[in-house]
């Protein structure tokens, strides 16, 4: 396998959704930290699926990963995508300095990921292993326990925080990675449930707003545009089913 | 609501379970820090499940926790349990100083949340809100599932990170609070899936040895024989369901 990135760091993910590696570009994005994204490199290089599965067990001697994505930054191999932003930022102020603030900063992205792993159970609620196909009348059922009582105890509390916040970010004056992951969720809602969203988001104003200053902050702006961002898609998290949408 | 603990840290969890409070205390009671479980308490000392339910709202003005548990540590309230054990490692040596011990510690904490929310699944795969007997059909697909490919993906990953350890520990020579948590996730799996558990888990050897390790600390043992530990029950995520634990 080729080295395509000495000195860079280097993203490993699954190479054609946005999943639970989009949060992590976005932040790298946003700190214009040099990265190559490597499964999307073509297969002589380092790419695919198939060397991205093989290379858990062998990047490290130690520390291998559960799962995708996981971050080489030098000897470092940093696997859990709210632990590679924790280390993103510390290392790159994308998060405050302090000790409250990094420990609050990481809590909402905790929640995030809880967050995120509820909305992909949405469509597998019986089995990752098998298709969505072969679940949908369960994936009904949790789907609409999850727009009834689920995005509403979220989005409610994410916009609790918001409330709270002293400034326009979740830390007040500094935007921080749980900013851009926030984001995200609101850019994958409107994917996956576009009518419930449609309906409801009004009742979480102070999130839009902050998804909305996040898609005009110039480098995420840029980065969406760029064929480095991959476009949500049925392999992914967030997930457009229309049995799946309903507004109520 | 009276203050019971004046300079002592406040665990804030469900008082009847185990749940992913019990991760928290393991690491409390092995390094000996003081600390009250505060919902445990009468209710005329603040004590009881409305209080911890209406101190979400009102524990911190700006850093709320989506849900228990947290930890009042002096001014700081942290929510997320790997969180809180992240801040309890730094604080108490519950984990490696260095940058890549932290890190690896807590990314295994972070693998260990991911199954501790699957194992909750097994049991809730459709609705949170609802009670296991109104969703015991779908229970039963998911804990098949679940027995049959999860079970062994996250237990073999964490045997073939213990047969990469350097020592007895996952970090080696130092306890951490991921090798506590391994022992809780053996109980639990003991408990809930006893069926299950006596024909596979001679597979894990070495993560069986670092069960019996862990409960052999006197600080630990001396724990759970102690009216602070609380039995697993069919509230908590560990739930014994005799129609989902099979041997196969």
């Amino acid at each position: 396998m080729a080295v395509p990135s000495a000195g860079r760091y280097e993203l490993h993910y699954w190479p054609t959704i946005p999943g639970r590696g989009e949060f992590v570009r976005l932040a790298l994005e946003y700190a214009a930290i040099p990265y190559v994204d490597v499964a999307r490199l073509p297969e002589d290089e380092g790419g695919g699926e198939e060397a991205l599965y093989a290379s858990l067990d062998r990047v490290h001697p130690r520390t291998i990963p559960f799962a995708p994505p996981y971050l080489k930054a030098g000897e470092l191999v940093i696997a859990q995508t709210a632990n590679i932003l924790l280390f993103l930022g510390k290392r790159h102020a994308l998060a405050p300095d302090d000790e409250a603030g990094w420990l609050w900063t990481h809590q909402l992205q905790l929640t995030v990921t809880d967050f995120v792993a509820e909305v992909h159970d949405t469509h597998h609620p019986i089995s990752v292993g098998e298709y969505y196909e072969d679940q949908k009348a369960e994936a009904a059922k949790r789907t609409a326990a999850f727009r009834k009582s689920r995005i509403p105890k979220f989005l409610g509390y994410f916009e609790k925080v918001l409330e709270r916040a002293a400034g326009d970010w979740v830390n007040g004056k500094q935007v921080s990675y749980a900013d851009l992951s926030l984001f995200q969720v609101v850019q994958g809602l409107r994917y996956a449930f576009p009518r419930w969203m449609h309906k409801h988001e009004k009742n979480y104003a102070k999130l839009l707003a902050l998804h909305d200053r996040v898609a005009a902050l110039p480098r995420i702006t840029s980065y969406l545009q760029s064929p480095r961002h991959i476009a949500f898609n049925e392999d992914g998290i967030f997930r457009y089913y229309k049995a799946l949408d309903r507004a109520d």
